[in-house]
Parts: C-alpha cells; structure tokens; sequence
C-alpha cells in the first residue's frame, strides 16, 4: 500500500486501497484478493452496480490500515487487486459460469476473496464456487430483502432469488445462517411463510431497533457454526447513507449499526465475503455510498484477519 | 395492481402504485384515490413541489402490497390513480379553489384522499373540503414547522400561515390536534406564545429525542377524536433523509421515526391524508426524497385501511 | 390530448404528450401508437436506457401539436400510449421474444409504431416484427455507431451486433440503407472493411460537416426505396446535447443538425421507427437528452404523417 | 470593482460584478444598476427563476471588464448591485406593482436598469415602468417562444402572455419590434397567424440558420427605432448550452450565436434590458447557464455603453 | 437583519444571515462579524472549501433570529458580514499571514468572531491571532480526525497538522481541550500513542455512542478553562449529513448529535470559533451541508452570547 | 490493451486505455507513456483538476485504437500507464520540482509523455524538462486565456501566468508558437497590448469563427518550427460541452472544431503534449469533460505517431 503521507490520496491509478495490480495469484501469493464482479443486469428495478467495483476502488484510496476500534492492523497482511470477472452483459447463466470459475481459482490459491459486487444475483455464483471447497457454509446476509423468491418474469435467476436457489442447490446451511436489516412490504403474507420455512433466522428492522445492535451481533456470533460467508447488500442501509443502489428501501440501518453490525464477524470463521448492489449512477455527487462500502469493506477485511478463516491471524 | 414479478417496475406508464388511472370515481367506486396537488407558488424558499406528485407516483412503483410490521394486506383494497387537480400557477385562491372542488368530489363518493402535494398552502384548500363534510376534524401535523404566522408579504395565504387559517376558519379542532416534529429557529419569543395560544399540543424534536418515539406515538392517538386528518409535510424528516424540500430544516426525525409515527395512526379515525413539501429539484439523483414519501404514503394507506375511517376494514 | 392552456403541463399521470393510455389498439384503433421497451442489458458500457421510455414520456408533457416548420398538424391524428413490452432483466434472447411478439401485434392492427427504447440490441427483435409483415425495409440509421460487429464476449446479441444480424437475417435491405452519425475510434482498419462490405451507404459526420446537413438529407431521400424504418440512436447527437446515452461519443450532431435530419424522412414510406439509448441516469438535472429526443420523436412523428406510410395523410 | 489579481474571485459577498451594494440610489448616482426581480410563480412548466438574480451574481464574479472584441471598457462606468424587487410568491399582480414601483423608481434617477429575471412574465411589469418614461418603446425579444398567448389557465398573466398584453396596453411598438430565435411546436395553425397578426418581425431558428447571425443582428439595428428594451429570454439557447431554464426548446441558439446577437445591440437608444428566466436548480453543477447568462449581461452591458441611451457613452 | 416575512429568503445579496455587509469594523462596532477564509489547497483529498464562505452566507438566508430551545434571542445582538480575508491560492504560509493579520484586526475591536473555512489547515493561523490576545486556549474539536500528524509530503502544514502545531507553538493549552468525533482508519498503532501523548482527552464515536450525547456535552463544559475557542470540522458528522466536504467518514455524528454537542458551549468563556471543511462542489443539490452548517453557525452564535466569553450577555 | 469485446469497458483497474501500469520505464521501454499531474491548487476560481488525471483514465476505457479519419492505428504502438507525480497540495514551487524531475526522467528515456493535469500552472514546470532537453519549443496552445500575467496575489505562480514564465525563462520561442481559442473579457486594453507584445501569433473565437477551422488548423501547421510542444486547455471548448473546468468561458469551440484542431498537429515534430483543466467536481453525471478529453487525448497520440517527433512512425 501507497504511503498516503508520501503520495496524495487523489494521485495515481485506484487499485483497491492502491493495493498491486495482480492477475496471477499463485505467483503474488497475497493473504486477501479484492475481486470485482461487474455484472448487473438480473435486477429488478435500476442499473449501475456494474460499476461498483470501480466505484469502491476509488472510494478506497481514503482507507488507512489500522483499526483502533478492533485494534487490527492491516499493514502485514498482503492484500492485491485481482482485477474484475470478464461478464457477459445480457447472459445472466454464462456470466455466472465465468464467475464460478474465477472465485474457484482464488480459492484454490488458499487467498481470501473480498469480492465487490455486482447486483446480488452474482452471489449465487460465488457461493457455488464457495460450497464446493468447503460444502454448505453459514451465511451472514444483511440486507434489506430476503431474496428468497422463486423466480422472476418466468426465469429462475435474479438478485431476488440468490438464496431461494443457494439453499435448493445445498450451497449454505439455513439452520446456521442469520439474515439482519429486513424491511419494507411484500408480496403477501405468504412471503413470511416463506421466509419462516426457509429456514434462516432473521431480523428485521423493526425488531433490531428494539433489541439494539449490540444483541443482534451476538446472536449473529452465536448462530454461526463453521466456514461462513458474508453476504453484504448495500441496501440494507438506509437511502440517507447509502443512496446509490438498485432498490432502496427507506427505514434501514445507520452507517454505524452497519459497521458495528460487520465487526460481529470478528471471531467467527470467516471463509469469505462479497459486498453487493452499490449502483454509482445513483450515488451523490460525493460518492457516499462507495465510501461507505469501502469503510465496510476495511471492517470486513479486518474481521477475516480476527477470524479463524484463510485470512486470519488468530 | 400491475404484478411486479411479471412486469419490471421500471416498466410501463407510472401511475401511483400502477393503480388504474381513473377520472370518474363515481363509476370505479374505489376504497382509495390517490389525487395530486401540484401547486408551490406560496412557498418562502424554494418552490419545485409542483413536480412533486409526479414524483411519488414515480418512486411507488417500488411498492409491494403487504406490510408484515402492522400485517395489513392492500390487495384486497381498491386503489385509484385520480391524476391532479389543474391549479392555476401565481393565482394562489383561485387554485384554492379548484383544489377545494376537486376533494369535495373525492369526498362526495365516499372514497378515501390520499393527496400528495405541492407545497403546504395547499392543505388549507383540502381542509375546507374535509370540514365541510366532517365538520372540523382532529389534525394530526407531522412538520418542521407550525405554519401557524397570520400572513407572509402582506398576503394571507402562504405554507406559513395554513393551520392559523385552519383553526381562524375553524377546520380544525385544535384541542384534539397535535403537532410532532417543530425544531429550527423562531422570529422571537412572541413565536412561542402564539404556538402555546393556539392551542395545539405540540412535540418539538428536542422533546421527541427524549421522550422516545413511542411515547410521542401513544400520545397523538390519546389526544386526537374523532374524524382525523393527517398533514404530513416531509420537512419534518431531516434533510439527509429528504432532502427534496422548500424549507429544509437540520435536526429532523431519522426515517425510521417518521415511519414509525405513521405508523401511529392506526386505530384512529382518519378520513384522510397529504403528503407534501416534495420537491424533486432538489431531491438527490437516487430519488431519496420520492421513495420515502412512497413509502410514507403506503405506510399511511395501510393505517387508514386499519382506522375507523371510510377506508377501514375494522 | 390534454390541453396545456387548461391543465398545466407539470400536472397529471406523465403518459406519451399526455395522450390516452391504452392496452387494447384494436377497440380504441389509433394512428399512432407510442410503446416503450425497457432493455438495456446488452449494453457495452453504461446501463440505464430501460427508464428511457418513462423519461420521453415526461418530457413529452411540453410537447405541442403543431409543426410551424413542416407545417405538420398532429392534432387530428389519434396518439395513444401502449405502455411498454414486459421484458425478462438479465435474458436478451426471451426479451428479444417479447418485443417481436408485441410489435407484431401492433403491425397487425395497422398502428404506426413510435417506439422508445431500450439499449440498441431491442432493434432487432422490432425489426424481425417489421420484416415479417413488410419484408426486407429500408434502414434509416442516424448513430455514432455502425453496430455492425458480430459479436461480443462470445455472444451474439448486443447492442454493437444489431445491424449485422438484421442484415444476416434478411431483415434489411442494405442497398437502400443509410447510416449518419458515425465517428470515434474502431477496432481496427478491418472494421472500415466490414462497414463497406455491409452495403449501406455511410456518412460520417466528417463528411457530413463539410457536405453540409441539407446535401446529407437530400441522398437519405434518394437512398430509401419502399417501406422504410428508421432507427435514431440519441448518441448520434453530440453529449453536449444528450449526455444520458450508454457509449457517448464526442464530436456529434447539434441538436439543429439531429432534429434537421429527422425531418428529412418526410416523403418516404415510413412504416415505423424507433429512438433507442437514452440512458435517464446519466442524463442532466433538466433532463436535456430526454427533452431532445420528445422533441425528436416529435419530428419523426410529423414526418410520420407527412408520408406515404400507414400514418400518412398524403 | 475589486481587483480579482489582488482578491481571488471565489472570495467576498458576491454582488453583481463585485461591485457595491447599493439601495440609496440617488445618493450614489451611479450609471447602471442591477437589480434582481425574483418572480416565477407565472411558469407553465419547471419553477426556479427565483434564485436567477442570485445565480447571475455569483457567476458574475468570473467577469472581467474590458471587452477586446468591441473595445469597451466599463472600468470607467459605475456599475451597482441595487438587490432585488420583494416580491410575493404566489400573487403575480400585487408582485407586478412592486416590480413596476421599482423600475420607475430607477428609471427616475436616470440610472440605466440592467435587470435579471425572474420568469418572462415579469417583464411586463418592467415594461410597464419603461413605457411610462418613453412611451412605447422598440422591443428586441430574444425568446424560444413568442409569448403572444392571451391567457393561461384562465388567468391573464402568465410567462406565456407577455408580449401580448405589453402590445394590448401599448407599451411596446410592434411595427419596430423584433423577435430571433423561435422554434418548437405551436397549439395549431392559428398560431402562425397570430404571430403575423402582432406585427412583431421574427426570425425563426430555421431562418436564421439560413441566413446567418450577421445578417439577423444587421436586421435588428435596421429594426428598431427610438428608446429600445432588449429582453433576453435564456431558452433562445440551447439546452446544450443553457439546461437551467423552465421551459427548455431544443434546437436553438449556440453561445456564439447569442453574444453575437447581443452585441449587435450596439448603436441603437438601448434604455434597459432583462435577462429572464435562468433557473439554478436545472443548471449543471457548473453552473454553465448562469456563467452564460453573466457573459450575456456583460454583453448587454457594453453594448449600452456604446449605445446612445441613458448609459451611452457615444 | 432583514424581515423574512416582508422580503422573500430568496432575494437579495446573500451575506451571512442578510446582515449588513461591513468593512470597517471599528466604525459599526457590532457584537459579531461572520468571516469567511476560502482557503482549501493545504487539502489531502478533495478541494472545494474555498466555496464554503458563500454557501454558508446563502443558506444562512433561512435563518431565523430566537432560539426557542436555547430562549437565546439574536435580534438585540449585532451581527455584520466582514466579507473573507483575501487568500493566496497556492501558497499556504502567505495565506496564513493574511488570515492572522484580519483576525488579529477583529480581536482588536473586542468583536466576536464568527469564522466560515476553508479547509482544517486555516485554523492554525486563526489560533495564531487568538492565542496572541489571550494566550493558550482551551480547545473544542468537533472533527472525524485527530490532525495531530507532523507533516504531509514532507511540508509542516496541512489540514492533517494543524493541532499538532497549534500545540508545538502554545497556541492551545491540551490539558484543558477536548476532541470529539473521531472515527476510522489510523496509519498504524503509534498513531493511538500520538493522541494520548497530546494531552487532549478525546472522544471517538464509539465512546460517544455508548455514552450518549448528554454525558459527552457535560465533559466538555467541565474539561475547557478560561479562554475557549471551539473548531468545528463539519466532518465530525456523517457523510449523510454532510456529503460535502474534502475527507469524508462513515459513522459520524447524525446532525440532533452536531447541534446538541454545540449548544454544550453555552456557560464557558467561548471567545471565538470556526466552522470549517464545508466543500460545496461535493454537496447534495439541496445544499444540506450548507445548510447544517448554517444551523450550527447559529447554535455556536447562540452559545456565544450565552456565554461570558466578547458576545457574552449573561 | 485489454480487448474490450472479451472483457467489457466497464471492468477491471481503470489504467489509460487499459494500458499496463509501469513505474519502471527504462525496463518497459514503452513508445508513449501516459502520465497525471493531479495538482489544482493555483487556481484563480474553481479547483478540482487534481481529479483530472483519474477522470481522463476512466473515460479512456471507451477508446478504440484506430483513428478511421487520420487512417492512425495506435495497435502496433506500445502506450504504459506511467502513474502520477506525487504533488504536494498547498505548495506550488515544491510541486514543481517534483513535476520537472518526473517529466525529465521520461524524456530521457525517449519516451513521449502524454500528460494529463492538473491546472495549467503545471505546464511550466512541464515546459523546464522539455526546454532543458529540446531547447526553446514551439508551443501550440489551445485555450480561452492567454495566460500571460504576470502574476496573481502578489505571487509569480499561478494558471494565469504560465506563458508568461515560459517566455521570460527562454522555454519557449514565442515566434514559432501560436495560440488559439482565446474570449471572454480582460482587465483593460492594457492587455491586448501584453498579447501583441508576447509575440505570440493568436487567434480569437472570433477570428477563428470568421475564417473557419480549417484555415486555422493551416495557419498552425505553418506557424511551428521544430520541436513542438502542445498544451491543450480543455476550457478551450465551450462549456456546453466541457462543463468540468475551473475557469469555464461562454463562447467556445464545440467539439468538432476541437477535434480537428487537434488533428492539425499531424506532420510537426511533437514532442509531448498536456491536457489540463478538467476539473471533474463540475463536470456532469455523464462525465462528458472528461469523454470529451480522452477523445482529445487520442486525437494527440494519433498525431503524436503521424509526427515527426520521438513517437513519429513517419
């Protein structure tokens, strides 16, 4: 990492935290590969997340190493830009198998992913990529839906569906994952039958305002049992702090709650994470939805090194 | 209502809530119309809610049916679009009184108003409908300010001076009114007198932050009686959260108290509602301001579904 | 049409010049229908165009019914809204379905289709719908682009193949074809072989700038033989003038030359058009691109009329 | 005028030009004032103008004084900022007689009146002070549209109505009246023969693209005749070039185009102008529609110093 | 100050709360002059602070005089516009001296000083004159970030040195100052030994998030001693608050946090203070940095003349 | 250069056109190397091109490598991304060292800079390493200002006097060197005097307007002698189509002109050229300042390999 103090925050080509630019890693070895997968055409409503690697490249040139709240420090973990998935607009199925097989070859490298979204379809095929090191993981989804619809206009995958299909594929285990930051009306009330039979354990907004976050984030340590992926969907924060994204849905999470939610992760074993639906066209003009997915990003990567996964140094 | 996994919300002509776009209630019979108020020529600052229904009907196309906090189910409940009343720009009472026609017919058909304005003037003209009908009702104002100064510039109407004119006219009943959300500063200490004269009891957000949301939402269904009129002008939620408004005033409710507020209206008898002060000019390029107030709307939609009023499903 | 000295324009449900909405053409049997179709997945670059029908309905609010310079009257003509083809995010080949199916149902009622798009790859499913009821027509193509390319990360369609295929599919007949517009960088010296070989007659806007603009529209006249459609992509126009377009190109039309040029299809036998890649969330906060292409669309509708196709009233 | 090499131009209270801020005027006896009329409740389309003045000030500091191209210098001609009109948001006729009050009270000190909108309805009131000094005086309109309407929505004033009503009341003299710069569509034929009717001569977009701007500005110096008003409605440009404005037309006048024609205002008996209808909130974040608006009033402004009326210094 | 109910917000030269505008303080003597220092190149990230004077004096113009929660009431206490010191863009140590040089002028005339930055770095020099009339002073930092680093890029001054210098030089006594706020990454954990070394007790907004703002406010009042000056860096509070600004961090202060945290001035011997960081090219369209800055103008006012310090009345 | 229909524009590190990133030109031995100037602080009005370089690379990702107009194929030509100079914000002079260093150690690896700034102070300390290698260079300036004060607030350096210093330091031969795209007003005739005596050959929007482009681009092509440099100012161009800038100026080129401006440089002996001003904080949401600047930037490296200069394939 560029020392900021030596070379200006604004200078130079904006790798992640101005980390080396590496396509090979077997060669590089590094602990964590910042990975971006810009693919947003399975969405709902509006576009952009396409840019969202980009975006939170740029954002994460303000980052310094050390955390004083966790008192993690960044500096001797080697961390490198592993550049973006080659996606296929328009193909949401061939997008997938190219996304597959690149997060397969990071895990087979023994590196961390830190993946960079990308709408929230694109994390149905990571986690296949996941499952098939490590079997069904646990998954830490917060997020401002449940994403556990079927289908969508006739076709199976959609950022509304990831994990409808992530739990009939055997991808992750719903009776240790926990979904945080619910909101918003659905289609019926056949929908919280569907979210009940699911399986996962979920809190909404409504009840994490009354139990408070620091509750939340110990039933979030307790529920989790062995690998465990963080599934980060920008949208679980409210439009104010995060306004550029596919589907905001006022009433959500504060910048704080968000990022004491994601230093919950610290301890568990955490096998990877990706941090989705950061849409740039619908940030303001100062890029706060991108800095505040870069500051996730950090508290993220510092929970994988207080952690007893691949990027730990417990 | 246009089924969202079939059609793309991004998709088609954008009434509110793809609801029928509807000129003659007589012969729809809906439970609900949803009327714009386009008119912000009376505003002390900056003007712009003339594209404010526009916009709500915009950002609903997000809106799903069902609300799993207060489980209210909006399928089964007609709703209209009844496209806005043609107001005359820079003729502020004769707008009024093409605004004042246009809700007496809603009125006329038992159908439920849900309005969106336009700027604050604007309610006085709907309260005259109401009160002809109800005779004066209970004011639930959910606001920045009291809008209760006697005339602006030498001229009577303005969206200062709306509840002054309201209880002069005897619209409203101020000994079963309330008031939430007042902060920012004052002309002087006479200010306060008048606030205290008129009778109103009020919860400024100094008393809101210490008193709690919940306790402030218990209070406003003891205090009002009988037919209910909520005005709920978006100013009262802070500019981070809307920032979209003439009269931005820092230090507002957070979204998640200015939902949870409407929330209170349940129970209540409320024959009807407006929405105002959305000022797309100055809203964010996500829409911010918009989809909270769509949000805010259905929120109020499932509450007046829940009341006593013409609406309710008791 | 509403009459805007009686219903301001910023008021009402924002259908296409505020006309009727409609779904069934054969009762209501219009001349012209307006339809949407809101793609915008195989885009090489920036997402948006799938809210460009929504944006050329809200500009076309200030839109007026009579043509000063072509002395066109569109008043008597019957315009409705057709709302917009249902298509599948993320499924460029059951999107490309859906429009041909919904375009062929308006060929078979005799409506001139004004459509909006949409990323440029929906022209070819529209143009199959034209080819199948008139055979192979004349295209009229004013781009930055020549879209000839065959394909694009191992796919076929995109919005660079469009022009390709429809050749490739017979549904064109390049040796009555035009494009105007293009510029900016190719691949290669190869790509000015494939734009000759392809067999349209091309204009860039070098040669364009010195022939001068009314030369251009005279040989497009000459050039077009039989039914004809034209396809006007916004990014034809210089981004000083429609900076909301996916793969901007500096050094393009004015506005003048853009709206010029359109009317030069007067005479022809125009059997439809479409205006595709206005990508709303890159446009201006005035909305300029999408004012520019209302306007755009409101020539190509005059010259509709003013030809021998089936909205014409010569 | 401060010294913008000894005080950066981003520094102070920005008055027009940096100059004094005056409201004495008979005391300080200036040349030329400029006043702020911020009105625009009377738009049919997007509000804004309000903060026009406000605009135009800011901007205002890039000025500099002397001009190469005409070789006027205005370092010696003492220019004011005399604030703004108070006007009444939401009544456009008690808003005219304050405007009309202080134009007159202006042109009573023999100061020349450079005046900055505001919506183009206020320049009735202008008008109205100016004709009561001169008479009827030659009116050059610079205007995308002819406002030659007769009322709006039932109401006689309006942006729409100016020049109709400045005719009916005999504040202007059509017969040495000219009109450059309309295009866009009308309500109908009848249109076309009101224009004729008014007896205004007006060069359309199309006719002066034709002729040149040369031969239009020789034409507007062979027009008028005696006491000349210029009024310079901003949407004759572009939106290219000029987005901020409330009813944007595209196809008009380039920014070369339009200082052009401005000076060709040099050498008649100029005894005021307004610049109308810039409104910030449309502009791009650059501002480009108030800098263009600036260059234009120091366009106007040099062209009154070589002109023979009460700033002439022929 | 103007009358807002005779002359619309919206009109007339912004200087800071409509106040006179004033040169010679000697001769107005007032109890108040707002000052503005554009000076923001000594900036590691993003520019843009020199525009922070102005947009605070236009959104100033929506302030009222009387404190209803504070019962402070301006309208007896003078406030003039002194207009910004005339920076050097460019060369940060002669800025500095002309910074010094005017405030050491304000202090001279017993005036209370009111300052509007620029960037962080300008309070240095601010400290520089105010330390020269009251020696060391107790210092309030209201900031994200701690700014005792040493050096960037090997030069002493920068926004990130300015409270190390202020203490090397004896300008600020640390045992009696106090920082609030601060958040995020650090270089390394030498930084943490950094800012307890300085002698300032701190309070990040973990700490203050578990104690609330009522205990954090008691600390202040209780920490400061004699002479204080607070500095206020707009970037304490979140980016959704405050988008604009040069170094953003997710997690601040929400702005009911900012202005309480203000109000706890009241009671000490406030004896001037600056509002600093305000960026306006990276703010919202509504301005909402501006617009909480000039709230907290007023609070810091309020507190001043609630306080025993030159604006004192108590 | 990644191939950008197997991976698409919008992925991956945003290098210059998807060039390799080299620190180490020696080794790479690259024919051009791309390289950012990210300083912004001697700015007279608007800072923000410390962005410029960031913002030029990300709009690089659209450009193709043939050039169909000039018959240029930039394939065959190896192009690195070279980084940026590590400025030191707040501290002209010391900037400049290091800028002067950086460029010279380019040119003595033969390699021809291509630069991006940064503000146009930087071209001087550019203009030292290119006048230390080639001796007094003909320059080619396109731009609004002549740039030949002396100095500003009392100091020698600053983006308005930069030509000045590279005539006074014997940097360039004003006889051969020629300017072009000069308006807008200046502080007296004392100054046109300044131009004429600079001895520099320049032609006014204006002039250029009357003898059209193509004489223009003659007349330079004439004018230089021998090693040639080229700044290109990007507020050259009008701000309708480059509204990012620090100094904007009504009246400008537009594109095309700007473009085929640039082409003119074909056939000299370029040795380098920068393109500065783009100030991306102002530029629009389409980024069309910095689309408009990579096309300008390829338009130059097209020229730069049809010269005579160390990147000529002539």
């Amino acid at each position: 990492m560029i020392d900021p103090q030596e070379v200006p925050r604004f200078a130079g080509v904006p790798t992640f935290m101005r980390s080396p630019h590496v396509y090979d890693l077997e060669t590089a070895s590094p602990d964590i590969a910042f990975l971006g997968v810009p693919y947003d055409d399975a969405t709902s409503f509006r576009p952009g997340a396409r840019f969202g690697p980009r975006a939170i490249r740029l954002a994460s040139t303000l980052l310094k190493p050390y955390n004083p709240v966790t008192e993690t420090d960044l500096s001797p973990v080697t961390i490198v830009d592993h550049d973006d998935v080659p996606v296929v607009p328009g193909y949401t199925e061939e997008t997938f198998a190219r996304i597959e097989a690149r997060v397969s070859s990071v895990l087979e490298t023994d590196v961390f992913p830190a993946i960079a979204g990308g709408d929230h379809s694109t994390t149905l095929a990571v986690l296949r990529a996941v499952a098939e090191k490590y079997g069904p993981v646990s998954l830490v989804q917060i997020d401002a839906h449940s994403d556990l619809w079927t289908e969508y206009f006739g076709e199976p995958y959609s950022h509304g569906t990831t994990v409808h299909h992530a739990i009939e594929e055997g991808l992750i285990d719903p009776s240790s994952s926990i979904r945080i930051g619910e909101r918003g009306g659905l289609y019926g009330p056949e929908d919280v039958d569907r979210h009940d039979d699911a399986g996962i354990e979920y809190y909404p907004i409504d009840e994490l305002e009354d139990r408070g976050i620091e509750e939340i984030g110990d039933r979030l340590r307790e529920r989790v049992d062995g690998p465990t992926f963080a599934t980060l969907d920008i949208d679980a924060v409210d439009p104010a702090y995060a306004p550029g994204t596919g589907t905001p849905s006022p009433g959500g999470l504060t910048s704080r709650e968000f990022l004491r939610l994601i230093r919950s992760l610290r301890g568990t074993t955490l096998v990877g994470f990706d941090l989705v639906e950061v849409a740039p066209p619908y940030d303001d003009a100062a890029g706060s939805t991108a800095t505040l997915a870069a500051s996730a990003t950090f508290e993220a990567l510092c929970a994988a090194v207080d952690s007893s996964g691949p990027a730990g140094r417990q």
